[in-house]
């Protein structure tokens, strides 16, 4: 097999840890694969240099930026490959620009062009380990562009896409994806499987696993995803196509997004363009609309709702402000959002009714709903929010698998 | 006037110190200079790096250990231009590669191939302060490389002297070439100038301000060096070429070198070849060999005299003793190397007699002498070291300029 595997800061947080990570790929190399790996900086690396560069100024030219950030990679790359060396096998570390990886150049948050994987194949070909320092590319211009939070991960799955891998193994400090936050329902499952969207809505919806960067780009290439712990042995959660699914769960997880708050317009004219002015204006504020409900109105008016991140609430009230629209204006920041996940629904019905019962069972209200083909939404006051998920949980029984 | 700056790993050792820095570019630039900056790793970086690798293996690889180190350097000079930026400057960070600084693929130790400086000219006529990467270069292969010790001084003089540069000023923590050690004599006196071949005998002879390696380069290139401190605003010394001397002095400096040991062969033959064995072997045994003194024999035999540096003592014991000639052998570590370095010697006879009358003065027997045009270097017993360096800087008057 032909494994990529990216190690995130945690797991290559100290030099033990580097060591420790070098003994889990000699295993895979051992074990007859070829084996790429993917590494992040040493935790906490990142995050001194970003203050050392706002020590001079708020806003440092991002071409600097990605100049000072990309050596956190470069750094646990050749320590991995010295480990690697010193434990008998063949290795080289690469840089983003050795390894190919063409960006664009909007440094900071640039995307990947494309990867030329030659170099990778040519040192695989030689019996090498080869270890890609993630997070960073080069433009065509021949400077050093960064990907931007969770780069390291979208490098590991651009480069298992180029290379047609077998595998994209995820390690970072927990286990897998659950059914829902262990910490909110210690019955939580960890999951075996789950689909792409799955993931995506999960991902969205406040599991912090993986960022929907790379769940995306994994599907477009088709890549297996397995996201697991490098601190145990323990199997992890792979993410994959819905056809590698054999049976189809009802439900997969159960998600709670804290960072939400509403807004409520009501005796909105019910008439084209209304909402197309509304939208319009907070993108261009840079303001991220999550759900969007309006209903039909009643006599030519009706009501508008949507929520936004709660770090996000003030900002959306000046633009609401500023708008003719704005006359009954309703802000509440104490809400949060619990969905159910699951691919079943797709061919199930009743998967919503059950999940307003469950709700209504424990006399919570449902302010808002929305739904997508895989995906029941309900915003509900905030207080009520572990409680919304326990018992969701129990209702679609996701403690069994 | 174009000028390049080379900042050391004290002058960039912290955050404060970046600023400083940056403090002093600006002045170089508002007063009307172009100005290119290269800039060492921060001062501890550079060996907390090595110990991580020491941690894997006594022996890593060194194609690794150059990915790993050149990061040091890519983050000053990063920062650099943050907060040459912060401070309403144009300016562009470059690593090596972006600098056009092409290498042998010797790594830990490349020598510099060329300079390819369109993209610091370029972005100098842009009106930018231009940051390089000390220490590191590009192999044809797109390989990572660095210059080995004092490798950013290299750097700078190799930019200096590719851009036809005005001046090149190596920033360190010391004011400049002394006549002497101040911590032995303290009327030792800076110097205001002195030629590059003065500098490369006071170098080797322990005035570890600037590597002979940058000063061979600066006299090849014939870039004018100055060596300046960052922490206050004393002017340096300028090392140039002799013409740019007008007074040259009879002395410059007494340097004492105390890392030599002494190897004596008594009663060699007095035949052609004896020499050239001995010394091939202990060439190809990789022992540095300083001083070599043989003089005309008696009878057919005669005494060979040699220094090595101190800690290549037991090596070069191990070797003579398995040579046929090694008969009559005597070692000594209890010795240092005083010398007196001036251009003025070259005109002026009495140089070397009135060192000996000094050291005779103060009952300091001399065991070796060696005399290079303009130098006298005199073996002597290790305890009247200081004694003999204070002498010496006294007769020759080197606290009056």
């Amino acid at each position: 097999m032909l494994i990529v595997q990216k190690y995130g800061g945690t797991s290559v947080g100290n030099i033990e840890r580097i060591d420790e990570v070098a003994k889990r790929v000699k295993k895979a190399k051992d074990a007859g694969n070829d084996v790429v790996v993917v590494v992040s900086a040493m935790s906490g690396e990142t995050n001194k240099l970003i203050e050392f560069a706002k020590y001079f100024t708020e806003n440092p030219p991002k071409r600097e930026m990605d100049l000072l950030l990309s050596s956190g990679e470069r750094v646990t790359s050749s320590l991995l490959s010295i480990a690697l060396y010193s434990k008998g096998l063949k290795s080289i570390a690469l840089t983003g620009r050795q390894a190919g990886i063409y960006t664009d150049d909007i440094h900071t948050g640039a995307r990947i062009d494309k990867i030329d994987s030659n170099k990778i194949k040519k040192n695989i070909k030689e019996g090498k380990v080869v270890v890609v320092a993630g997070f960073q590319g080069i433009t065509n211009n021949g400077e050093v562009s960064t990907l931007g939070r969770g780069g390291s991960d979208l490098s590991a799955v651009a480069i298992a896409g180029a290379l047609k891998a077998d595998l994209c193994e995820i390690y970072t400090d927990v286990d897998g994806v659950y059914t829902t936050d262990p910490r909110i329902e210690p019955k939580a499952r960890k999951l075996d499987k789950i689909s792409y969207d799955e993931m995506l809505e999960l991902a969205s919806l406040g599991a912090k696993v993986l960022q929907n960067r790379s769940v995306e780009l994994a599907k477009k290439l088709n890549v297996n995803l397995v996201t697991r712990s490098s601190f145990n042995e323990n199997e992890g959660t792979l993410i994959t196509k819905e056809e590698n699914i054999m049976e189809k769960p009802l439900v997969s997880g159960v998600a709670l997004d804290r960072n939400q708050a509403r807004v409520t317009l009501r005796g909105v004219k019910d008439e084209p363009g209304i909402a197309a002015k509304i939208f319009n204006r907070l993108a261009k504020e840079n303001i991220n609309v999550d759900m969007i409900i309006q209903n039909i109105g009643l006599d030519g008016v009706t009501n508008l709702g949507f929520t936004v991140p709660e770090n996000e609430i003030e900002e959306a009230k000046r633009v609401m402000n500023e708008l003719d629209a704005s006359k009954q204006l309703e802000f509440d920041t104490k809400v949060v959002k619990v969905s159910v996940v699951g691919v079943g629904m797709q061919s199930h019905s009743g998967v919503a009714s059950k999940a307003f019962d469950t709700l209504a069972k424990e006399n919570i209200n449902i302010q808002m709903i929305s739904t997508s083909e895989i995906k029941v939404s309900m915003v509900i006051d905030d207080k009520y929010g572990e409680l919304a998920v326990r018992s969701l949980h129990d209702a679609y029984h996701l403690d069994r698998s």
